[in-house]
This record gives structure tokens, sequence and C-alpha cells, in this order.
């Protein structure tokens, strides 16, 4: 049986667990405060170029959004996403939960403009009645988004500016960064995004780490007492340890960008052997996680031999499916695909929308 | 100046404020159980011709909304609305303050379908991974709604139905609800409004009472210990008999009916007037708010003489205004305003949009 | 049947309900925006002698703990008070709903000692693990507190200092403040009150209203979009005018404190026959709340003829009842109670503890 | 340096490593649905002789007492526990921010007595005023306690019982579980714990895992839609693997008996030199945790070289300190502490309270 359900199918990179076991009987502090984490900060401050970064540690993805978000909103404020952002679809309502609202704007293909943006925001302060509403207290946006696609340089700059005209923070979820930063088709990189955000986090758990995700403020603008915000929704770890030796390794020669570059070679063969075989694509995307449009007829039986993510029905007929390579992506795999498509198992692809 | 700008612009009808001074100094204990709120709820579950009601008298409208929804929710359910619903709109984030999402879903003047409803729940549930989401745990209607339209009982019925197919209470936020029930184009009824919800409530605060809202738990379905439930969220008054004597008062001899009555023929004649003078309505309302679009400069002039709610920008030269009438709306002051739109001073209307 | 068993028992003072009906048709902006509200500001900033102070007008004393208590702290802080505050026992645990632990330290008959207080702090950041804790983040304490109690000028500019001295500020609960203000054992007045404390609250609803609390914030430091704040906690009232009503008329002509000293008069009356027939006080109490120690027996004559507040077992055989007095006490009512105590239907008092 | 500082300064029992490294490349679903967790939970069922039990996997502890007593009760409800317990002290109010008051009652050394909570449970239902108050709706014991200590089982049937006759359930912290079951004092076995708790967790992060706390719900009682209360609350682990492969380990073979059973001989090795050299216990501690108070001067001499966990000052001149080992407790090590102590480095034992 093939996999491309998802990007975290498998364990961690192979140099991250032969360091766990390297230091596994090391004597270090709890919760963080251990050799590990602070040179695994230091090597990311390097890497983002961002010297006074205050970088912090936790485990997935949900909890650093709500961390962040709630951590930094005033209880009036809410967090300003796309329609289709993960904070506002698929994390069991996580920041509601937290008390805040997340105030839904338009999309395309995952992505905000900085337009709609800007345009949500003065109507907002025009509005007679605001007093009566949830102020916008910060803009989330993911990169890669929940479609695999990318904000360029320019996008990210625009919103950036809109959001110091509006003085409320940027903050870039980047559960699968590394696949974004390294894709073909990006201008953007790990500096300019600690540069246009004022907060973001660097997705351990998708690109080769067992768990972790690295937040970064990048204008020493941590919420006080951040750790005591971690704690408090049960986001601190006694071990800090598991997530400063993960990222250490990742940080070291490079390894987040080169494991990230596997993932997208193997995305982009991939979409070669889909385009040939005529089957449609949802959207065009640059990154690791590939949509693709089937007839339900092809699915269930591309689904004898091949476990792909179910993303949602297109029409009566057609059923939206994701294939997601990672770091861990073996290149056999993918041309076992190949043939089998070639062999005709799945019928000829001419799925239309 | 004459005022239409809202229906809370001046204080109680004068019988409520006559028993309020007759019982004044009488001895009743307090927190609702007073022979007031006893009265007005057995007065209440006649009208709604609903035996079994368990009724229950709050202060406002957005405190009732948030005491309700997050009374009845489990913490990983939210609650189903319009788009533009009070909830989800103009309530400052309260129901997410309480933790739970308002989850939006396409409206037509206020009002949600049958049709889009069970659209949202069929798909929900067919989602695969619905489980990391929220869960739709009740449904939120307004009517009249925040548009001043109304839902006709066939519609109402249909919205039921598919709430008691999902198992999900159906919730009425009847903030005006009177000019609703004597509305001019309307074939629902209280007792259907009692048949049809789980749970809804009888604006007070703007038909005639000085605050109040009384919730009807149509099927003996109140959460249990929602009296705690009240004064853990700051809900509960101390001399509930304040709210007992306005709901027994307004729900004697038909008050609550007659006085709502006096605000929809002051509405008619409104639309009259408005019409008459070639003013275009933003949309058709058959209760006390009527919304008209004013070219900017218009609204500039009108507002010199008459105070009316600004609504939002139709566009770049035209404002959607609302003109509201109350039951302490005088028919002078309505005449008056077709003298001034009469003599010419406002302008020909001629808005288009 | 005579009743002592609570002061909000009765309506409004009479002066009250009159400028309600006076007022009633007038057409005022709604949501606090109205000239009564203003003008009632006006005189409390001068009746605290505090002309900067921004205040605000809630309905009910839980309410208003809650929208300042967690409109003012951060979310990984609490608020510092008695264990027998009213916020840490009676009020449903509202404090906690926001998502604040309120942190209970020693009391001596509803009051904290600055000594305790100082060591509560001290003892807070002495704890090596106090980044796990919740960081004191405020002071409340009740001035009469819940058993009538009163600090002294002396004790409030104790605590007011050790507050300083902390960077925490200090919040006074006033629901029945008018009671202790005109207490015949107080050194403490109202602009000494705006002076130590950061911000307070003037209750009305047991002080004469029908319902309202003012809060003063001293220092111009109410929390910025502070309407938002109590919308968003269901707080807000769209007629504002019956608080604006309520407080412009208890401050005028010193109607609050006139009213006051009325139910301290009858509180003094009501001490001296509890003492005369024998009866034991379970504290000494200088306002409007007397806390009697009876035998259970006698309590159940009593309660035949006189309504009185169940307050909590003493042992056994012993029950602890609140007589309360109030603004509208009829002074007839405490004598009836002496004849029917010297007549012996309860029996001689003769209640240890 | 030799360290007793806690019980997760080192990382994971080697042979939970080992199965990291060998089922790395495994292809497997993520969010909880691998055969590995599949194979956990069943020999936990099996261990706790309870083959309904649902099980749950979370990543660290005071995440897991979040997730469950949020999960588990209404809103007008908190828990009981002992005032010193782990959710009312140290975990920075994550109960309070989920909503929920902590209602503390007295403790001894950490544990409850049935009594005392009987007593409260009684009372509170014989206040006058409960309805205004937060009603207690699970009780929290942990064990071992945060002292060490460890319930027996007739102490714990007796609190079952009485949780049971005011039918709410009892949980069980069990963060050190294992220290507990193996400790030479103990007469409480796992099956035990599963009959007598409604629910409890295993805690893996101080006993061998990276992190992972097993929460077991023994009567088939976990709340609906406890994944999305997990995942609300930012607390599901894509790979879920992680949590399923070391749990899988630690219930192989009796790996989780075994490794805590070394910890123990360890600790009675450790109490055995410290009363050898006369120190003083803080008190009498039969698990992994030792509790010594020392004179501040001896304290900042042994600091030198051992690293010792700060617990409280026990007067202006002796402080409490906590000695842990754990699984990983090198014997050597507790040989070294013993001739530092013979050398009369620290100086003599003599320390009093």
């Amino acid at each position: 049986m093939l996999s491309f359900e998802s990007d975290y199918i498998q364990g961690a990179h192979p140099a991250i667990l032969q360091r766990l076991v390297e230091t596994n009987m090391e004597v270090v502090s709890g919760y963080g405060k251990d050799p590990y984490c602070d040179s695994a900060k230091e090597k990311i401050r390097t890497a983002c170029e961002c010297p006074d970064a205050d970088i912090w540690f936790l485990v997935g993805g949900t909890q650093t959004n709500q961390a962040v978000i709630s951590g930094m909103l005033k209880t009036y404020e809410g967090v300003v996403a796309a329609e289709t952002g993960h904070v506002n679809v698929h994390e069991a309502g996580a920041i509601e939960y937290s008390g805040h609202k997340v105030l839904g704007i338009p999309q395309q293909d995952g992505k905000i403009a900085a337009e709609d943006l800007e345009q949500y925001l003065r109507d907002f302060y025009q509005d007679g009645s605001y007093d009566h509403m949830v102020f916008p207290g910060m803009v989330y946006i993911s990169h890669p988004t929940e479609y695999g696609t990318l904000y360029t340089e320019k996008e990210l700059q625009d919103i950036s500016a809109i959001c110091r005209s509006y003085k409320i923070p940027l903050f870039l979820d980047g559960a699968r960064l590394g696949y974004g930063l390294v894709s073909h088709q990006t201008d953007v990189t790990l500096p300019m995004i600690a540069k246009y955000c004022d907060v973001f986090y660097i997705g351990g758990t998708k690109v080769g780490a067992l768990c972790g995700e690295a937040v970064v403020f990048t204008k020493n603008n941590a919420p006080k007492h951040f750790l005591t915000i971690i704690k408090q929704r049960g986001a601190l770890l006694a071990k800090g340890r598991l997530l400063g030796i993960q990222f250490d390794t990742l940080f070291t020669d490079n390894l987040y960008m080169q494991i990230s570059r596997h993932a997208i070679d193997m995305a982009e063969r991939l979409k070669e052997i889909i385009k040939e075989n005529g089957y449609k694509f949802y959207l065009e995307s640059p990154t690791n996680q590939q949509f693709v449009i089937l007839e339900n007829e092809q699915l269930k039986k591309l689904e004898e031999q091949v476990a792909v993510g179910f993303w949602e029905k297109a029409d009566e007929d057609h059923t939206v499916v994701r294939f997601a390579t990672s770091w861990a992506t073996d290149c056999q795999e993918i041309e076992k695909l190949r043939d089998l498509f070639s062999s005709g198992f799945v019928k000829g692809g001419l799925s239309s929308r």
C-alpha cells in the first residue's frame, strides 16, 4: 500500500532520533531551561537574521496558534484570518475556546489579499457601532496555506504594511514553513518572514520532527510572562529538551531546508505524473500538498492501493483529494504511483469540475 | 428635533411605571422568587399556549443570548446563525467570550433558508475531519431579523424540522418579537413560536419595558441549574421584581400586542410617506424598522432635523439609514416628517443603488 | 409578617421612581450616552473629589465584579481576595468563568490585614516556581464586607500602599457602600476611597435603586474600550438612562448619604433591641447587616413572624441569621420586633457559641 | 555535579528510544489512530483489569488535568481538590482558564480525608444560597500526592464511596503513579485504582517517557467527542504514534513497574543516608520524592555540589528541599551523596523546625 495521506505519517528524521539517543542520559533542567533549547534558539535567530528574536518551543500547531493568539490579544479583540484559515476551520474552535472570535475574510486559494484586509479594517472603523463589535487585534496568515499556496514577498510586504498602519501584529502560521521556503516558485526567505511578521512559527511536526513548533517573536514582543501563559494553556513540556534537541538538529547544517527540499522535489515529480496522466488539479500548488479532482469511481479504485487524504466533495461525482509528500517520501513510491496510473488501473484521467 | 433613531430612545410604557410605583414598598424576596415573576410567567405560558414552559427573566438581549447559548451548548459545540445575526456581528463577541464559535451561514435579508441550513449540517457530518471542527450544537434565528424581516410559519416549521432531525435545539431571538407578531404581513403567532422553537425570548427592552427579556424554554428543557448559570454570567438581578412587574404588566390585557400594534401602524404610515416622496428602501421590511437608502447629501440635510440610525454605507455616494418606530412613537411626529419631506427640505428622493 | 431578610426586598426610593416618571417620554440616546448619565457622573466626581474619575454604570454587583476584574487582569493573573470575599464564595464562580483564579487569603470578620496581604505577595515572588502559578494581578476588598464590617482609613491606606509597591490595582466592592460611609464607627469618607483605590463601585441596588452600580476608575485607568468589554460580558444596558437617572437622583441633594443614614439609625436601634433581649451577636457589625446567633428552636419560632436571612450553621444547635435594615426600613417594624422579643414569643435570648 | 533536582532531568528509558527508532519509518495514521496506540490501550486495559476502559493519550500533566476536568464538568461546576493539589497551585490557573473553580479543601501531607470531603459536600447542599455558589462537580486527588504521600486502599474506597453517593466522578492524577504503585508502603494496586476512580491517568513523563500521560476512563464514561475536546484545547498530537509507542513499550513486560521499582529502591537508600546523617524530613514520604529540612547555610553549601529542588521556606533559617529519584537514578550517585554527607562537607545534620 502506497501512502500520500499526509506529511505526518512517519516518525522523525533519523538525525533527530540519533541526537535524542546520544543525549538521553544527560542531566538537564526542565521546562525549556536546558542548553539544547538555548542552542536551537541561537541557530534559529541566525537563520532568521533576527538576533533579538524571542523564541519559544511548543508541541503542536493548534496549541501554538491558541497560545500565541490568546496570549497577544486583549479580551475584546479577535484575529482576522482567511475564511479557510486553519484557525477558523480545523482547530475545533480552539481560538473561540480561549474567548476570541476568528474574523473571517475572503480568500483566494487560501490566501488573503492586502486590499481585502485593508477594506475590512477600514470598514470596521467606519461602522457607527464598531464598539459593539469584535476589534480586529491581529492578522493571521498561513504560509504555505492550507491549500499549499504561497504568498510572494510583495504580498507579505503589503499585508505587513497594513498591519503596521493599524498597529496590529501580523502572525504567520508556518506549520509547513520549510516546504514553502524551498518551493521552486517562491521569492520569500526566512529573514523576510522575520522582517515582515511580528510573530511566526516554524513547523517541526510536519517537517521532520516527532513534534514541536518554534515560535519566533521577531520584535522582542513576546507577551509578558509567556512561560506562564504557555503553562496555563497546558502547553509547557516538562522535558523541554525533547523540543530543544529536535530544533537544534533541524537547524544544524541546514537540515531543515535540506529535508524540505527533498519533499518539494518529490512533489514536483508527483505533479508531473499527475499531469501526464490527465488528472486535473483543484488548484496550482507550489509546495508539498497537491490537490487533485478525481471521479468518485477513480478514487474508489485508487484507494485500494494508495492512501490519500480526503479533502472535500467537488460535486456529486467528483472528490478533491490531497497527495502529500514529506521529508520522508521515498522516490520509489512515487514511481510506483506512476506505474499504477500508467497501468490504467485507476482508469484514464479526465476529471473535470 | 424628530427622532426615529431606534426603539429604545424613550422610557417604559406608562402602565409599567405605574405598576412599579404601586408595588414599590411591598416586601418580596429577591432573585426572581417573587409573586410578580410567578404571575408574569403564568401569563406568558397562557399567551404561548405552552403550559409547561420554563420561563426566566433576564435584563438585556446580548446577556440573554450569551446565557442561553453558553448554558445549552457543550464546550465542543457552536451555534449556527446567519452571517448577519446579532450574535455574529453586534454583540462584541459575547458568544466567543463564553468559549463558543458562531458558525455563520448564508442569509437573505437577515433570514436563513432551511435548505442552506440542511446543507450546512449535511456537509458537516460528511467532512472527513469533522471531529477537528466545531460541532453545530444549536441553531439561532432572530424574528424579526436584524433587518426587520420575518419568517413565515412554513419557514419556521422547516427549520424546526431540520433541527429536530439533527437533534439540536432551535433558539429564536425575539428582541423585537412584539413587532413581528402584529405585523400586517405575518402568519406566525406566539403559540407557533413556542411549538417550533426549543427556546426563544420575548423582548421587553425594545417593546415597552425599561429593560428585560423573557426566556421561554418550551419543552421543559432549561439547562439544569439555570439560575446558577445566570448568576455565573453576572446576569441575575437581585431585585427580580423589576422584571416580574414589567412582564406581568405587558402580559396583562394584551398590552404587549397592543403597543406593538401601534408601532406597526406608525411604521406603515412611515413607509407610505417614504414611498410617496420617492425614496428607495434597502429592503422590504414588514416590521418597525425601515431601511432607506439616501444620498449622502440628503442624509446630511435630513440629520439637521431628524435623528435616524446609521446602518451602513451603500456605496460612495449613498448611505443606508434606519427609521425605527416603537410603542412610543407619536403620530404627530410622523406627520411632521411628512411635512419636512414634502417641503423639499431634504431634496427630492431619487436614490438608487 | 415582619421582614429583615435583606436590603433588596423593596423597590426604589420614591424620588427615583418620580424622576423615572418625569423623564419617561424624553428622547435620549441609548447605551449610556444620555444627559442623565453625564450628569450623574459629574455629581459622583464631585462627591468623590476626583474630577478626572472615569465612571461607568452597570446593572448588578456580580456583573460589575466580573467586568472590572476580567477587564483589568491579564490572562495569567488572578485577583487576591479574602477567603470569604463575595467574589470567592457567592458569585457562582463568575470570576473563574471569565478565566481568572480568585486567590483567597486569610480574613478576620471579612477583612484582610495589610500584613497578610504583604506576606502573600512577598511569598509569591520568593517561590522558586512562581511562574507556574497564578500571578496576583489585583486586590479585591469589600467595604462594608460581607459581614458588615468596615476598614479604617489606616487599614485602607496600608493596603493601598502595598498594592502600589507591587504595582497592582486595589479594587473596592461597595455594593453597600452608603451604609459604610455613614456608619457611626467609621473614619472613611468617599474621597478617601477614591484616593486609596484604583477602582471601586458605589452600590445602588442595595442602597435605594431598582438596580445599578457606579464603577469609578479613580486614576483615569479604565481599561481601553471598556464599553466593548461591558458589551461583551452582556452587561451593557440599551436604555442606559435607567441607570443614569437613578444615580443622578441618588447624588442630588445628598440623597445617597441621607437614605443610608436612615438604614444605619434603624440598625443601631435593632442592635439595642437584640442586646437588651440577651441575644448574642456573631460579630460586631457597624453597618446595616447584623449577624445574630440563635438557638435553632428560637429561630423556628421567630420565623413564624419575622423573615430573616439564613447565614450559616453555628453548630448543631445554633444558627447564624442576618437581620438587615435598609433605606426603606420602617421604624415601626423595628418596634414591633422589640415587642415580639419582649413578649417572650421567641423565648429568652441566651444563645452561646 | 550530582542532581536530585527532579524526576524529569533525563530523557526516556532506552527501550522507548529503541522502539521509536525501530518503528520510525513505518507509515501509520495520525491523531492516535495507529496500531501502537491501539496496542498500548489494550495492554493498559489488561494491567488495570478493566477490559472496557476508554483510554486516551495526552502529552503532559497540566494539559491532561485541564482536558479531563473541563471536559467532564458542567459550566457551573468546579473541582474539589486539596488546597495543596497541583491543579490548585502549580498549573498557572489552567483549570480557571477553562472556566472552572478549584474548590480547595483541607489536606494533610497532600491528602484529603474522606470526612473532610463529606463535610464539604454536606455543608454545600445545606447552605441556603448554594445556587449562588460553584457546584462541586468532581473530586481530584493525586496519588502519589505533591508531597510524595499515598492513599491507602481504605482511604480510596471511602473517598470513592462519598463521590458515588453524591454522584460526582473521582479523578486521580497519577503523574507519578508508577512510583506509588511499587512503594514499599502501599496496599493499592492499579486494578484497585481503576475500580475506585471514574477516571485517572498513568503518568509517563516522570516515569520513563519523553512525554505522555495515559488517561483511563474506567466506566466507559469518557465525555462525548473527547477527541474534539482534546483538539480544542490544543492537546491533540498529530503524530500520536509518539505516545502510543512509548506507552506500548512501558506496558510491555511490566517495564513501567520495573523501572518505577528502581526509583523506589534508590529513594529508600537515599532516606537511609539522610537519616544516618541526622537531617530532618519535612514529612514521611514512601515514594520517590523526599522532602528534607536544611539550614539555609547547609543548603548553600550543598548546592555547590548537588542540585536539589527548592520547595519552600520552612522559617527564616531553614528551607525545605526536595530530593527526587527516578527510573534513571544511578546508584553510584546516591553513594557519592553519602560520601559527601559523611565527609562533613555540608556540616552535621541537626536541623529542626
